[in-house]
């Protein structure tokens, strides 16, 4: 199988995929398109958590026990500013640093959030793509009982715990898709999209509702696979379950279809799922049962190479349709 | 004696003596004008490293061994920075950064200089006012062989090694005095006027050089009293002696009283220099021969008690002339 594979993707468990998918796959042939909704002003610094997760994970400076940010990182910063009086909600490690000032610095060159990421990637060793999903900001707003929240202060702030109505992309119908993202949906040897197992609502759907990127990627007539966020009806990470819970759907693989509906032409899905991926497939829905628990490279590798294989034996949603 | 003190100093040496001062004058009493000739832009963040070592020296934060920076400073973001192909050339400590990440977002949130230099310094316990001598941008650029060289390309960068042939101060002409030093120098009360043993260059006349400033402190009607940071025809640190001697003058304490000319009603000296200061005192000119080296907190706040009751004791320059 030969072609090009697009791969959306947000946070941790997304970034673990995207490792697996970079040891397989060269750098050619692979475009890792990354959620930019979390991004935001702290202190002044342009902070982009998804694309910082990937670009650590890729590069493996990421610390694999705290499950967030780097290795070896020292927090002397941190101690500063609440020493200072600054804001003490969000924390920024020294080494992690290196990247927000960076970023921030060239931003105000003028330097596009693509061309920026492509060099500070590079820097860390990184061959392949990795690339924001618009360099226009989309800001990802959870909306509550309680009123409107950035992002970060949902999640960081206020550690998910406010109860979500309902979650929006604030500059989103103004924003286009990065010219890197452009040129992966304009091209003719897409062999598979695969979407990585990231928070649906807070890491895949920003990218989705950049205008021309759902409707680019179904053009591309090529295979669209999710691997699920949710196993045994539990988020492996974060809040993913309680958003679904909240917005009103019953965390389930079967969830995950539905919230992608009209995207899918297949699912992967762990082997505790193994009677309800049977169930979607009896309804029409290619699914592959298999271990989506990622806990080592390993697995990481293993989840994305077996992905892989079964996307590039599926029809594209569309043709299957037309067919 | 009662009365208001106003302090001129930049960087480690003025620090040292400023220390002494904020030991023995209570907080109403004194006003410490830095320079900010040494402030630039680095990696997009503002750092005003004369300000930031009066601060940390003041708060006994500062690393006494180094001689520079903070105390139990670590280097985590340089070395992330350099692994990202950064600037390596300037070092900003983990800890340090929180002050210029903190001023840096305020200065964007169009807080003056001022404001943020009294929050910060405040935050680190300290009582007495820490005023720039501007809040207006003021550049020391140093005039070479090879080109004109912004202040830290030339001290940090280029570590102080091209010959100087001159020195001049971008914005000079068009800045203001703060508020809080234009309200000093409105006072009624000013006791005296010390010059601390800062670089004549580099940390004291660009203060002198903000129009308003040396008319404004002879004015005064109070004392004015330099302490030399030349002992012995040498700098006690700093580029001062190899700078005076590129710029035409023999390194001495009567170099130092020329430099001044005009401006000072006496000159505190190091007992090494105790000739040449009886020298000068049968020229006219009050001199204080005692130990002005500062090694410990304890000869910090004798120098500054020392050069103190020497100034409070002395007519005005003004005065003695009129005489």
């Amino acid at each position: 199988m030969s072609g090009h594979v697009i791969a959306l993707c947000g946070g941790v468990g997304g970034a673990k995929l995207a490792f697996g998918l970079t040891r397989i796959l060269p750098p050619d042939d692979l475009t890792l398109v990354v959620n930019t909704g979390d991004d935001f002003v702290h202190m002044g610094l342009h902070v982009s958590p998804d694309i910082d997760t990937v670009a650590y994970t890729l590069s493996d400076l990421a610390d694999r026990e705290r499950g967030w940010g780097l290795a070896g990182e020292t927090w002397t910063f941190m101690d500063q500013v609440k020493r200072l009086g600054g804001e003490g909600w969000f924390n920024l490690g020294d080494r992690d640093l290196a990247m927000h000032v960076e970023r921030t610095r060239r931003l105000a060159e003028r330097e596009t959030l693509s061309e920026i990421t492509a060099a500070l990637t590079s820097a860390l060793g990184i061959r392949h793509a990795v690339v924001p999903m618009s360099d226009d900001p989309v800001r990802t707003i959870v909306q509550t009982a309680d009123g409107e929240l950035a992002f970060q202060r949902y999640f960081v702030g206020k550690q998910c715990r406010p109860v979500a109505t309902g979650v929006r992309f604030d500059g989103a119908t103004a924003a286009r898709p990065s010219p890197a993202l452009q040129g992966a949906l304009a091209r003719r040897d897409v062999a598979a999209v695969i979407v990585c197992p990231s928070n649906p609502y807070l890491s895949i759907d920003p990218i989705l509702a950049v205008p021309g990127v759902r409707a680019g990627l179904k053009a591309l007539n090529a295979p669209v696979v999710a691997v699920s966020p949710i196993v045994g009806g539990r988020a492996l990470k974060g809040p993913a379950a309680k958003l679904m819970l909240e917005l009103g759907a019953e965390p389930s693989v079967t969830a995950i279809v539905c919230h992608y509906r009209g995207l899918l032409s297949g699912l992967v899905v762990d082997g505790e799922d193994a009677d309800e991926a049977e169930a979607l497939r009896t309804l029409g829905l290619p699914t592959l049962a298999t271990g989506a628990v990622m806990r080592s490279d390993d697995d990481r590798i293993r989840l994305a190479r077996e992905t892989l294989a079964f996307a590039f034996e599926l029809e594209p949603r569309t043709q299957r349709r037309a067919s």
